[in-house]
Parts: C-alpha cells; sequence; structure tokens
C-alpha cells in the first residue's frame, strides 16, 4: 500500500499564523511563509505575522529608503508590509510576500488553525487574554519561547501555559538557533515537540490533524532541519537550563582554566540538566532529548561558545565586577536569562532540600549570590589559599567530592 | 560490614611504570608519580618512566640551566632524574622526585604490576618485542594511546592488540585532556575504561587484582577527575572518531556558517560516532560512553574548539589549500590523526557497503579525496551554483536527505 502523502484525503487547507516579530519572530515567520508555498497541498499560502505595533524612522542609510515614502516615522506594520522587510528588527533580510503583518491579534488569530508563539515570554499573558473568543477552539499551537517559569512551587513550561489558557494543545521549538544565522539561511537544526494528550476539540473532518509529518512540512527548509519529537518538557528545559551552564563556561574561561576544564563543565551541565529533566518530569522527559537533540547538547554548544550569558560572565570574572554590573554595562537594558534561571532552579531545588544533587547549577547560584568566589586556580588550588571560597575542588567538584 | 578500604589485606603494592614521556607521557607519569605517594598503602613509591634515549642540549635560558653542568648536549633520562623535569618534552613543570626516567624498556618494565601505555601508536610493536620476558605475566596494562586501527578488515583496538600481544589484560585512558592543561594542573576530566576477561594469569593472593577502585586511585587528582567505566571499545573509538568530526567542523569554521551549523555538525558529529560503536562493537559498546562521558562529547568539544584537525581544517577552506598542504605548513612534520582515520573508516565502511549510513564521515573522506569541495553557502546555497559538488544540503544533509 502506498504511503498516503501528509494532507491527503483533506480539502480544507491549515491556516498559520505567526505572533511575535522580534529578530527569532521574524525569522520563523520567514520560514513559514517559505513553506506555506512550497507545501500549497497543506497550507493556505498567506502567513499573518502579530506585530507590536510602534512607530518606526526608517534609516537614510537603508537600501529601501525613499525620500519620499520615508521622510517620516511610520507604522511598523506598514513598513513590513510595503517592504517586505522587518526593517527594525530584522533588516537585511527579504520575507516572502505572503507573510502579512497585522497589528491587531484578534484579526491575526482568525480562522488559523496553526498558532506559532514567538514572543518574550512576559508578553503572553495580556496577549492570550486579547484573543479570548477570537481563536479557533481546535486551533493546535508551538511556541517557540525559550525558557520554563520556575519557582519554588514547581516547574510550568510556556507551551503548557499558552495550551492551558487557550484551552488548546501546545507544542515546542526549541535548538542551536541563533536568530540571525538562521535569517541568512546558514544552515542550522532545531527540534521541534509535539505531543497531543487531554481533552482536545478534534478538527473538522475536512482539516487534515496536526501532526509530525505536518510540522516537519511547516518548519524544515534546505537550510533549517527539522527533528520532531514527543519530549515538549525537554525540548522547553533544554533552553532554560544550557544557560545556567553557559554561565559556569563562562566563569571558567574568565579564569584562564583552558579547553579541558571548560568542556568538563559543559560535560558535568549536560548531565545536570538531563538529570533535572528526568527526575521532576519523569513521565514525559528523555535522556536523549538532551544528549541527541539540537535542543540539548547542540544548543548548549552555541550557548557556551559566544552567547550572551556566557559573554557576561566571562566578562565579569576578567574585570573583577558582579554579572549584573556587567549586565548593565554591556546588554543596554536587555536582562540575562541565565541570573534568573540560576536563581529560579536553586528555590526549586533547596524547596525540595535537593540543591547537593546539582552541584553546579548550586555552584553558579553561590557565585551569583556572593556566597562563593570566582579566583583563578592558581591561587586557589596550587597556592592553597584559604581565604578563597571556591576552590579549584569546587566549581567542578560539583561532579563528586573526593 | 564497615566497606574494605581498597588494597587492605594485602601485603604486597603495586608497582607501576610507564612506558613514554612525550608531553602527555611526562603528565601521566607526574599524576602517577604523585598518587603512588599519595597511596603509599596500595602503591610503591617509585614510579619508573621509560624514556626514548636521546641526547638535548638545555637552552641557557632555561631556568635551571647550569654553565657547569649543560655546556653540551646530555642524555634525556639523565637530565630527567637529576632537574626532575623533562626539559625537552614538558619544560618547566616540575615531575615528583620518584619518577625516575629509564632508557631501558626491559628495566622499566621489570618487577612492574601495572604498566601505563602511553607511546606514539607506531613505537608499539616494537615496544613489545623488547619486552619479551622483561615483564609479569600478570601484570595489567592500561593504554593512554589515543584512536585505533581501523582498515577494510576491521577494527583494532591499540588496547586489545597491547593486551593480545603481551599475555595481559590492558584497558584504557581517554578524555578532553589537551597535556600542557593537565601539567599545569587546570581542572580537567578523564575516562578510564577497564573490563577484564577471559584466561589471565591471575595476580599472586598477597596482590589486590587491578580493579575500578585501585585505577581511581592511581589516577584521580584534585585538578584531574576520573570515571572508570567498562567500555574498552567505546573509550578508544572517542578518542579516534572525534578528529573526523574536528576536521568536519573545521571546515564548517572555514566557510564561516556560523555558530548553529558547528553546534549542528558536532552533534550529527556525536551521533556518527555512537552509532559507529554500538553498531560495530555492539556487544561492548554503549551510548552514554559517547553523549556522556569525558572521552565523548567533552573530548569532541575540546577537539572542535582549538584541536590541530580542526585549525589545520579550517585553514585549508580559509586558504583555498588541500589540507596536507596546510599540515605540511603548519605542523613541522607531524602528521593529522583525522585524516588518516576518515581514510581508514571509510575503507571499512566501504568495505562493507555502509558508507551512506555515515554522511558525515563520507563526506569529509569525499572531501578529503577530492571528490566533494567545500564552498561558501553563499555560493553554493544561495546563488545555486551548479558548479559546487558540495552544497550546503550536502555536509549536513548528512543527517537526512528529504
Amino acid at each position: 500500500m502506498a504511503k498516503r502523502k501528509a494532507g491527503e484525503g483533506y480539502s480544507r487547507k491549515h491556516k498559520v499564523t505567526v505572533i511575535g516579530s522580534g529578530n527569532w519572530g521574524s525569522a520563523i515567520s520567514k520560514i513559514i511563509g517559505e513553506n506555506t508555498l512550497a507545501h500549497p497541498y497543506l497550507f493556505e499560502p498567506e502567513v499573518k505575522m502579530w506585530v507590536y505595533e510602534e512607530d518606526y524612522q526608517v534609516p537614510s542609510s537603508h537600501p529601501k529608503y525613499s525620500p519620499s515614502e520615508h521622510s517620516k516615522p511610520q507604522k511598523l506594520t506598514a513598513l513590513i508590509n510595503s517592504l517586505h522587510e522587518n526593517v527594525k528588527y530584522l533588516p537585511n533580510i527579504p520575507l516572502p510576500p505572503n507573510v502579512q503583518a497585522t497589528p491587531d491579534i484578534r484579526d491575526a488569530v482568525h480562522n488559523a488553525t496553526i498558532l506559532i508563539f514567538n514572543v518574550p515570554h512576559q508578553f503572553v499573558p495580556n496577549i492570550i487574554r486579547q484573543m479570548k473568543g477570537a481563536y479557533l477552539p481546535y486551533a493546535r499551537a508551538v511556541s517557540c519561547i525559550k525558557g520554563v517559569d520556575v519557582s519554588a512551587e514547581g516547574i510550568s513550561l510556556f507551551s503548557d501555559y499558552i495550551g492551558k489558557h487557550l484551552g488548546i494543545y501546545c507544542g515546542a521549538l526549541s535548538g542551536a538557533n541563533i536568530a540571525t544565522e538562521v535569517a541568512e539561511e546558514k544552515f542550522s537544526e532545531t527540534t521541534v515537540a509535539y505531543n497531543p494528550h487531554g481533552d482536545l476539540t478534534p478538527p473538522p473532518e475536512d482539516l487534515a490533524p496536526v501532526d509530525h509529518e505536518i510540522l516537519k512540512h511547516l518548519f524544515h527548509r534546505p537550510y533549517f532541519h527539522v527533528r520532531v519529537i514527543s519530549d515538549v518538557a525537554g525540548v522547553s528545559l533544554g533552553g532554560a537550563l544550557k544557560n545556567v551552564v553557559a554561565i559556569a563556561a563562562g566563569f571558567v574561561d574568565g579564569l584562564g582554566w583552558g579547553d579541558n576544564a571548560k568542556a568538563a563543565i559543559m560535560r558535568v551541565g549536560l548531565m545536570e540538566m538531563q538529570k533535572f529533566g528526568t527526575k521532576y518530569f519523569s513521565e514525559t522527559c528523555r535522556t536523549e532529548t538532551f544528549t541527541e537533540e539540537s535542543c540539548g547538547v547542540a544548543d548548549l554548544i552555541t550557548s557556551c561558545n559566544g552567547g550572551r550569558n556566557h559573554r557576561c560572565a566571562k566578562l565579569s570574572v576578567e574585570q573583577g565586577k558582579t554579572i549584573e554590573e556587567v549586565e548593565r554595562e554591556t546588554l543596554n537594558g536587555q536582562k540575562l536569562q541565565g541570573t534568573s534561571t540560576a536563581r529560579e532552579v536553586n528555590q526549586f531545588l533547596s524547596a525540595r532540600g535537593e540543591e547537593h544533587e546539582f552541584p553546579l547549577f548550586t555552584a553558579v547560584f553561590n557565585i551569583l549570590e556572593g556566597k562563593a568566589k570566582v579566583m583563578h586556580p592558581d591561587f586557589c588550588y596550587q597556592r592553597n589559599n584559604t581565604d578563597c571560597n571556591l576552590q579549584v575542588e569546587d566549581l567542578p567538584g560539583l561532579i563528586e567530592r573526593d
């Protein structure tokens, strides 16, 4: 029996909307726009992209600047739709013309069968409130929002939050994906997790149920390779916890401990990520999500080799400042994810009396809190300086104390 | 019942010899020398280190240079024993005084119960020939020699070769261990694999059988964390195959494909390493050795971030030269492991018609052989240049073609 082509036998096509238009949201919209055109038997061509409306003045140096049209600030949505480019957040990258920006969230999600969330996480509650009654009850969602919401009470995945508050199912996408590189069509991989369960409104009979194959068609490009798995918790945790490890790797680089030590810290960090996932999400989380997928080991490698958490931690050691000082001085108002995640994870672990089971996460927290110091091993270890709280034994010791 | 301390109840102590005195051999001798002193109930203090004898002229700039003693070239062994430093291969690192250099392999192995091999692999057959009749039949060995011997016929581990030809058991040690960093006591981790089997001469009753605990005491230092496992094949393969992946990562860096692509290539490479091990050494090889141990993921990270295979591959793309040209121009007569391993692995795979199952290993081989070209994706992919053999799809496509 010949295999059925994805979507075959269904007369209706999926209509896809992207909620968000930062650099990552715009890069994902570009991919989605390309794929809805590439697979017309599965998807409606038009992709709506919800944009947080603002006025923007196109700089006169921009290649598409026209003195007659751009002499004054204009609405960002109007600029995106006329120039087919997000001139503010993803400049110089052409967007497919079928990507249509809209400032109206209710218009954006109207009739959409697949919703892609790609906004800063703090915007989610308000967006969801505004969506009430405007979206299809049988829509399905995928969250590209990195991270998880961890507190002493527990861990909540953004995908679960979205799904619960909309009453629909929401999966997750995460990977070693620096947005500008993806937008420039430099090769990368990503991981999509999707595993619908529970009491969901079924799609109408003429619409193909969203499954791994449809999601692969929606996200996969020649330059953006997608693997679809079922472990939503693992994919979401990978994107959050890697930032804590990147801070540790940044400390090690700042200390000049060398490549061996950095690789050791990354290995230990990867093991703690995996342990955290499989211990606290034991029903769904798989070891392989961390050790084998783009959202795990690959994203960790990218983050430890030049991500902003790594860079700020490295600078903090080199310049003898706190990481918050470096953050203020270099990030222009943006916030590090890794420091807040390290604190949230510690709250969660200490509420359970299980900090000692995650020595690397705990060491990072203690250093951030000023309870331990980062110092050079020449000083700490070799000269047995007892004035130093963090010995060479500590940071990685971490692994096993003996 | 209280746990017995390692070695408790045995009157005889282990006598340890290191065969080899390059920079890695000397760094390991330093560790072993420190540990035989630290655990006197288990080990004899004296550690013999076999040195390939040569004459060496101490440079007058060396801190230990004495005009009266060092005006002429001297025997390297004599210099090591008087200065307690391998002035030629590991300068400026003090060796413990209980490490005694000897040029005589038969003297070195005489009465040794544990033999550590740490020489370039091509020296092994000759050393083994010279050892005939001089070593204890119940001695046990550990090989620190990176790599494996792969050919169309099959794969032979250096540890198996040593074990078979000496008629003793030989384990392996491998990890993210740049020798000079280990010598400087910068933190690192390593993996020791040991799993004796078959018909071995048992040790005398007054000598503790070599086991994981004894090996941990022999190698573990505060700055050198050791995990002892049983997967000798995995440990050995990790140290060999990572060099092929490092070449691919070097190509990607040379092409300027960015961090996402590099992380993707490393992830795919790690998966191929794991598949190779578990497919061809299915009885002993474990997935976790690659994804969780220092000899796997951590060593791969180190090698892809600055190892010599990576560096030469990167330069070859940047300068438009073959990797052999770069090797000749920059390595001063030394040879890259990765290129020969890539060719041997290809011989092995093509003899079995299984090249297609390892697309990354095969792509590296094809590029080395001039059957495929490495080109910049701007040229290959985005402009659809059909003149280019290696498209952006290829190198990583590699992963799955669809």
